[in-house]
C-alpha cells in the first residue's frame, strides 16, 4: 500500500500487545514483514501497571514507529472476571478443567471484541491492513475469544462495519500452536521473553502458580528452553 | 428467565443511549416488556457534556434500575471524524450525498463496535439476553454500521464469543423505519422527545444546520409534530 513514505515502505500492522508472551512472539513474527503499530490495553486486570511496562519495554525493543496504549477501565466496573474484579479469587493453576473446555474464573466477558475494535478504528484510520494478536486455541485457558471461528465471525463483522475501500483482516497467526512451539518460534525470531509478563495475580515477582504461571512454565519446560523470568514459586 | 427477582419479572434488555431521538424512542420499545439497563458512552464527541446530560434525563424519566455510563475517550485519541476531531470541520449538511451512499466525515471508524462490545459484557455479566440499538438503515447518513448486515455479523461474533451458555441477540427495532415514522412511534409511546439531543455541533442550543439536526428537522416536518427542542436557525 503507497503512503507519504513511498511504495517502497513495508505495510503497517497492528498487533495487540497485552505484554504477554503470546503477544511478543507475534509482534515479531509481524515485524518480519510490517512497520508495527503496537496497540496495549489497561483495563483494570490485577497486574495492569506490570503489564503496560512490559507493552512499553517490548515497544522499545522493536523501535516500534507507531504506539497506542487506551484505557478501558469500564471493563472492571463491569466486572464478572476474576481478573478485574478484586472480590473474585485468583484460583490455582487446573490445567485439566481449561482442556476439557470449562471455562474459568478469569474469562473476561467478550475482552478482545473490545481490543479487536481499537485495533479495527485505529488500522482504518492509519492505513493498516493487518491486525495481529496472539490468541491460542489449544493450550490456552478455554476463553470463547480465543478460537478460530470467534476471528472467522470478527473479520465479516469488520468487513461489513467499515468503509467500503477498507480492507482489514485479522491474523493469528500462533493459534493452532502449542504453547511450547511458541516459545520455540519466539526464541528463533529473537522475541525478547525476558521483557514479558504473564501472571495473572501478582506485579513484582510472578506466583508461578495461576493458570497463566502453570500454562507458561509448562511449556519453557516441554520447549527445553529456561524461562528467563524468576518466580515466587515454580 | 429467573433471577432473584422472581420468575415473574421482566427481562432485563440493554439499551445503547447516545440521547439522541432514535435512542430515545428505541429505549421507550424495550420498556414495553424488558427492566432496563441503559449504556452511554463518552468518547471526546463534540457535544459530550450534552449528550450525557440527555442519557441521565431520558434514564430518569424511565426510572431505569441499571445504568452504565462508560468513557472511550481513546476514540477521540484515533480520531479520523469530525465528531472527535477538532481539525475536521462538521459540514453543512448534503442529505443527497448521504442517500447516494457517499460516507460522511462524520463517520467514526468501526464506532458502533465500541458501544455494543461494552453492552455484550454488561448483558453477560447482569443476565440480559438483548440488546437494543437504534440503528437506521434509511435515512441515516450513510454509516456502515447502521446496516442490518452488521448486525446479523456481529450477532454472529457474539454468539461464538460468549459463555456457551449464553444467549445474547442485538435487535435494532427502528432499523426498517424512516425518521418520521420514528417520530410517530416515540409520540405514540410517550417517549421524551423534549430530553434528547441530536445536534453534531453545539451543546446550547441546537445549531440546525448540521446532517444531524437537518435529518431531525424533516422529520418532525414530514411527521407533522412540532419538534419540543429550539433551534439557532432551522
Amino acid at each position: 500500500m503507497a503512503d507519504d513514505r513511498g511504495v517502497w515502505e513495508k505495510p503497517i500492522a497492528v498487533v495487540l500487545l497485552s505484554g504477554g508472551m503470546d503477544s511478543c512472539v507475534t509482534a515479531a513474527v509481524a515485524a518480519l514483514d510490517h512497520r508495527l503499530a503496537l496497540l496495549h490495553s489497561s483495563y483494570g486486570q490485577r497486574t495492569e501497571a506490570r503489564e503496560k511496562r512490559a507493552f512499553e519495554e517490548i515497544a522499545a525493543f522493536f523501535h516500534a514507529p507507531f504506539r497506542l496504549a487506551v484505557e478501558q477501565q469500564y471493563l472492571s466496573r463491569i466486572g464478572g472476571s476474576a481478573l478485574t474484579d478484586p472480590s473474585i479469587a485468583v484460583p490455582q493453576a487446573d490445567l485439566e478443567a481449561a482442556r476439557f473446555g470449562h471455562i474459568p474464573v478469569t474469562y473476561v466477558p467478550f475482552r478482545n471484541a473490545h481490543f479487536l475494535s481499537v485495533a479495527v478504528s485505529w488500522a482504518e484510520v492509519i492505513g493498516a491492513r493487518r491486525i495481529y494478536i496472539g490468541a491460542v486455541e489449544q493450550d490456552s485457558s478455554g476463553y470463547p475469544d480465543c478460537r478460530p471461528e470467534y476471528y472467522r465471525a470478527f473479520n465479516e463483522t469488520i468487513r461489513v462495519g467499515v468503509r467500503p475501500e477498507t480492507r482489514i483482516d485479522i491474523c493469528a497467526p500462533l493459534i493452532h500452536m502449542c504453547k511450547a512451539d511458541i516459545i520455540r518460534r519466539g526464541v528463533k525470531l529473537g522475541a525478547p521473553l525476558d521483557l514479558t509478563w504473564s501472571c495473572y495475580k501478582s506485579s513484582d515477582v510472578a506466583c508461578g502458580t495461576c493458570d497463566s504461571c502453570a500454562l507458561r512454565l509448562r511449556a519453557f519446560a516441554e520447549a527445553g528452553v529456561p524461562d528467563p523470568i524468576p518466580y515466587l514459586k515454580a
